[in-house]
């Protein structure tokens, strides 16, 4: 079965308005046995209501088992399959800070490290140096110069950078410099097609020369790159679901994603009470809204339960005034789980919560990982969300007769 | 998406162990309406412990409503799909008693059976004979030659044998001789291809010669064949998953399946307890153990209700043992369901228990059945439960950005 051949044929243009609000990590785990969840430990009352009112479910992002990044996740909520639809993290990188990547560019994630006197990899991140430090570091290694290809090296956050090589005929397949762990060097570039080849030539010298460039500053002496890709083509939102959508995202790489999906991306917020305020401003231009909360993906990244906490507590705090825009259909849920216990992103399924006028109420009583497992929705691939948000708004038309 | 494919690209090799406990036929179904199902009538202290304090749910070894040999119920739990990856009952068998079979070898399972004057079969099992009168009658058949075809026949177990038949372009798509029932005649083999044709040659002159052979011995006066096969190709679960695995198991079939995916299987414990013992001898070598536990499904098959609920209980006795080995991830499961009052496979979902110090807590009390509707897994496909596994053991990386 395919689900976009089937969507494409039934999407109906209705004034119903989706809003899907994704807390990047949302999914969590007990710290002691038998105990509560970060989102089972939060006092969320209007995301209780919203799941007593509506109906909730557990989401599989990609399959049983395995943990994925925000970039597939978001990719499958959106209803794309990742394992399918391969997006470099480099791409999503340079999307989100608005370079304009063309067709044939070969785009990666950098990361200012630091490595010791042999070259081995102390930190990854640098100590995380701060957003000037990094730019300084970034307009150095734009003077970098390799012959018949066009380097674009463009600051992103802290230790973060994208690198951007422009030449004829660039492979992209090119395995990562970064290692992924400290104690070892970093890796060389390896082709994995002949096209990529003459890439991996390029990305050598970038990297021997940004070595030498760096090689008298500290913390950060040395640079790593991931994620090698160029630009896909991806069909839009409009594309699959009919819909003229609108992202409420602060952070680049959902931006980037956003835009890839065809999506509009205004200018972004400062924090989550402006997000509300832009969707509200926003409100009657589009008819899916993706709003996009950070921080508890952040807090659980840091291994910070009470943290993680206290972000859903916030976003929980949002929701009378999302609430007042009376959406057909709202959806609040994760990419993926990120439990402030692995202090890492994990594969356990992701608690989704759906409120419309049009749900079949199940015994749920609250917005939690447990409650959800009884839930209406059962466990579902999260590629299937979207259809469900389109059948919910009434966006979808009758198959067969 | 391709389950394989990721799995491949993800996996991580670590120190943390993997048990899978296979209590073979495990589902049931009570004997009375509302009654207990053998799983939940046992008294099984340790795994109702396991399931308090891990996660429970459900498999579906193939699909809704097909039940399966346990063949396919293995590769299904190895995360094989069943339906793609086919292995005759023969090749199991003969793999199970260290046969050499070749590339292009056709080998099937037979039974010893009686039939009466007419030609009808009255026992499909000969009363199951003892081991000492199969081999004899095994020996005797050896005597058989077919033109054109080398021929061997092994005996198994009991009433059990393989039959191989080595020779130019045999083909192996037959239809088994073995009508699966009483009060009718052996069918005659049926050639599904052009190829199988001289096969169906061969093997119907091997029956001829057998019958004459076996004419006046009581009660195995006849042979029924199944499950004609070559051996396949199957990637190992070092290819698939990166693990160095063992096989716990006494059944020839099994030890058959497990050397098929590349398992290390050593010498034949002689029953539960020395099985046990086995792999905390083998605990230091191996990442992965799959140890079988065969007695569930035969006291089902034989309608033995109380006896499968003694089966289970004996296995129960055995958990603190394992436990004591402390796998990172121990799953407990079957490869089917073998409801006694059914006295046969079916195709009820088979309950499983995962426990693990990463496992997000359900709500389930004990290991049974009804409990595991509410379960944390959910209900799912069974080739889904490895790659669950992997991720619980943290042997599994981050899959995109």
């Amino acid at each position: 079965m395919n689900l976009h051949e089937i969507i494409r044929k039934l999407h109906l243009r209705t004034d119903s308005k989706i809003v899907l609000l994704v807390a990047d990590g949302l999914g969590g785990l007990p710290t002691w046995p038998g105990g509560p969840t970060e989102l089972e430990a939060a006092n969320t009352p209007h995301l209780d209501a919203l799941a007593k009112e509506g109906t909730t479910g557990l989401l599989h992002p990609v399959t049983r088992g395995v943990t994925c990044g925000s970039g597939p996740g978001h990719l499958s909520l959106f209803g794309y399959d990742p394992t399918e639809y391969l997006v470099g993290r480099g791409v999503l990188s340079s999307l989100g800070i608005d370079f304009d990547l063309q067709a044939g560019d070969v785009a990666a994630r950098g990361n200012f490290c630091s490595v010791d006197e042999s070259g081995t990899v102390t930190d990854r991140r640098a100590g995380r140096i701060a957003d000037a430090e990094g730019r300084r570091l970034a307009e150095k290694l734009q003077a970098i110069e390799v012959p018949g290809v066009e380097l674009f090296i463009r600051h992103v956050k802290q230790y973060r950078f994208v690198s951007v090589f422009r030449g004829e005929d660039l492979g992209d397949n090119v395995s990562d410099t970064d290692p992924r762990s400290t104690g070892v060097r970093p890796r060389d570039p390896e082709p994995a097609d002949d096209a990529s080849e003459s890439t991996c030539k390029a990305i050598g010298e970038f990297i021997r020369q940004a070595r030498e460039i760096l090689k008298d500053e500290s913390p950060a002496n040395m640079v790593l790159l991931r994620g090698f890709g160029r630009r896909p083509e991806l069909p839009t939102l409009r594309d699959l679901y009919g819909l003229d959508s609108c992202a409420i995202a602060i952070y680049p790489m959902y931006r980037g994603l956003s835009r890839l999906l065809g999506m509009h991306v205004p200018e972004k917020a400062e924090k989550l009470g402006a997000q509300v305020g832009q969707m509200r401003q926003l409100w009657n231009e589009h008819d899916f809204f993706f709003f996009h909360h950070k921080s508890t993906d952040s807090s659980g990244e840091d291994g910070d339960f009470d943290g993680k906490v206290r972000e859903i507590e916030t976003l929980d705090r949002q929701l009378p005034a999302i609430r007042e825009l009376d959406p057909d259909v709202l959806i609040v849920t994760g990419d993926h789980s990120t439990p402030a216990s692995l202090a890492n992103h994990s594969w356990h399924p992701v608690p989704v919560l759906l409120n419309s006028s049009t749900c079949r109420p199940d015994r749920t009583l609250c917005f939690g990982e447990r409650e959800a497992i009884g839930g209406g929705l059962g466990q579902f691939p999260a590629t299937e969300l979207m259809a469900l948000a389109m059948g919910h708004a009434l966006k979808l038309d009758k198959f067969g007769a």
